[in-house]
């Protein structure tokens, strides 16, 4: 297959090729209003300046407003039709043989704004966000440090896709600071527990779905049909803050210790781009009930790398996982999710839980120290680390490689500010 | 003090009285557009009618677009002393002393809508809903049925108030049906979990409150502040699924046994409604953290009932509790659950978790029946009931009476379907 190549200069050597196209929000100057685009190499296709252009001419998007929206979800809600006839559109707009932008310099000037200068902003509005714990190596590491070898899996996990509402409130796009969160830990000897900043901050690797057209109240999404809602996939760091956690968590699960704030990346890659990358999920045994069954199994190779960055320091990648390691898929957690009449809605977010894998594929500091026990050296300056101290950048990427193209996501990342004062 | 008498007939001999003036969003007709509206008597005083008759003269309304949204969200963000005026201003309109209205016979006709024609929607958009977990007597009847009387309370119980995230989009209106949940539950004694309709359908009587002007991520709200938050309160049911329930939530909390839906009472009843109504929560042993330190111990006395209606029959009441039996107020949820620098929006709900108190006050059928082991009667026909059954209508309401007026709730009802074919 000759490789697709787009006019915008550069475009193919970056992560962000024809073959990407990843839709986001941004401003071109921070005056300006949000609105939807899509990454080309170094720069942001403004998609209402396209809209406003008329060059949307297909059925389903000549008369939409979706592209004049200040977030993604009237888009998502449209499904995969409009998602299709939307790329073919962008695709053929960039493509190196297309003329209707190269012959009007006017308005390629307006479609084209400069990836450097834009502000990103959260791409959807998030109604709710959910939390899968999908990674059967990360519960099983949290299980031994928790529970011992003999009890490491709950008796449940390998039977349903474990999972629990998070905060939609405190979901920030990569380049927010984040402030260590104060709260209640375990008491010590005299029985009374403490109010203090929080020593054992963690980050967590996942990746998170973006949702498309959603489900009525009542109303499940069958397995077969789960794909249909993925818009697409962002990368995220679920922070934790893991002493506020232990405290807290039982019975009705963690609260505090999570929702002081989750990153995710900008950039929405869609199901599409991912296609080449599609690669099989592992076994399951026991095989789950009938409406988990998932005989696709339809993951993807997707690398993921941590790094830290400390404050005046070079980063250091300090753990590497893929996300095909999981062992529930994302259509098996959309069918759980829903197999009770519970409704998505466009622009939902559903994160994978932790992505950690074998031989030694760590997704948070908590394995990595496994539970403080050891250091962790950054191989750049810096020093070793159990947990997040102030001042470190935690930045999660994450780069397919195709046959003489790559497909990033970008980056997620965010800084840990001081806890505010007492 | 005379008793406060509003020129729209029959008003005070109703829980609509002119002391009480709730807040939600209505249609007047199915094809028309939602819009905030107040409860007085049989009528709903049509707010964007006052609006555009320039009827709301003070300084932070006369300029407002509050009350030509389609949600209260707006008019929730902008605080105590817009709601303080808002308040004025209508009181002074529908009072008996006033002449704007009766002396302008067709403005009079736009604002007043009978309720009897009226479809209720829900009275915010609510970005993100928690359910608390603060009643003692109800999480020591479940400790006790599931752990035994001497490990009843979670160890943490007395020192925060134990609360997670649920599911926003899932809540839904009064008079919404509700379909019977499908899931799994906890394997027999072949070790295979089943994939059933839930037998164990339960309501949970609860309160909720409505957030006001929020606050920044990172910036705690100090519980001197918070009921500076509290835009008011509803009734709620958090319908329940026990065997989903029991089966999923070790290790991280309610999911599916919750999420397919919660119903809320439409007409949110302002702090100022209540106010004749505070009296001092239960003392605390052992006194809170600082953070947590509520020196004025204000709650609500607030009567609470639950009815059962089965299909066809006459609705019996099976249950009746205090609001005013809580152990952690909502100044101190608040408190809690921003300590950590989590932010809250206009419109987010904070529910109480269910309500039970002294002498056999229960909030749920797995208490009224002490986990199914025995039958709860209906007095006016309908039989027993261990749990809920298709066609059982639940109904919550609650009425304060004042001196000569009583400050009511309206009613928070839904009924249960049946489960979808498999
Ligand atoms: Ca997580
Ligand atoms: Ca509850
Ligand atoms: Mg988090
Ligand atoms: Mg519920
Ligand atoms: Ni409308």
């Amino acid at each position: 297959m000759p490789i697709l190549k787009s006019f915008v200069k550069g475009a193919e050597d970056t992560c962000f090729p024809l073959q990407n196209l990843p839709y986001g929000i941004f401003r071109p100057t921070p005056a300006e209003h949000p609105r939807p685009g899509v990454a080309i190499g170094d720069y942001v296709f403004d998609l209402s300046a396209v809209a406003r252009a008329g060059l949307f001419e297909g059925p389903l998007l000549c008369d939409s407003t979706c592209f004049f929206q200040e977030s993604l979800n009237q888009f998502m809600s449209m499904g995969r039709p409009a998602w299709k006839e939307a790329r073919e559109t962008i695709q053929t707009l960039l493509s190196f043989d297309d003329g209707t932008l190269m012959e009007n310099l006017d308005l390629e000037d307006t479609v084209f704004v400069p990836m450097s200068q834009v502000k990103m902003e959260l791409p959807a509005v998030i109604g709710d966000y959910t939390d899968f714990y999908s990674s059967k190596e990360h519960a099983t590491n949290l299980g031994i440090m928790f529970r011992g070898k003999d009890n490491a899996l709950p008796v449940n996990w390998l039977h349903l896709p474990i999972g629990y509402h998070g905060r939609s409130s405190s979901i920030v796009v990569s380049g927010t600071d984040l402030v260590r969160p104060r709260g209640q830990t375990t008491p010590g000897e005299d029985g009374i527990p403490q109010y203090k900043a929080s020593q054992l901050l963690d980050f967590e690797l996942e990746m998170a779905v973006f949702i498309g057209p959603g489900n009525e109240l009542g109303k499940p999404v069958s397995v077969e049909n789960a794909h249909e809602q993925i818009f697409g996939f962002v990368l995220m760091n679920d922070w934790s803050a893991r002493d506020l956690q232990k405290w807290e968590y039982v019975p009705l699960g963690p609260f505090l210790g999570k929702n002081f704030g989750t990153t995710i990346s900008p950039w929405i890659i869609t199901m599409d781009a991912l296609e080449p990358f599609i690669c099989k999920a592992p076994e399951q045994d026991p095989a789950p009930l009938a409406y988990l069954k998932d005989s696709s199994r339809i993951t993807f190779d997707i690398p993921l790398s941590v790094a830290i960055k400390p404050e005046g320091e070079k980063e250091s990648v300090i753990t590497q996982s893929n996300f095909k390691y999981l062992y529930w898929t994302a259509a098996q957690q959309i069918a759980h999710h829903t197999v009770n009449g519970c409704n998505l809605r466009p622009g939902d977010l559903l994160a994978s839980g932790t992505i950690s894998g074998p031989d030694g594929s760590y997704g948070s500091m908590i394995e990595l120290s496994w539970a403080g026990s050891k250091e962790v050296k950054l191989e750049s300056g810096g020093g070793v680390r159990k947990f997040l101290q102030d001042g470190d950048e935690v930045i999660i990427t994450a780069c397919c490689k195709g046959d003489g193209y790559s497909i990033g996501f970008g980056s997620c990342a965010g800084k840990v500010l001081p806890a505010i004062a007492e």
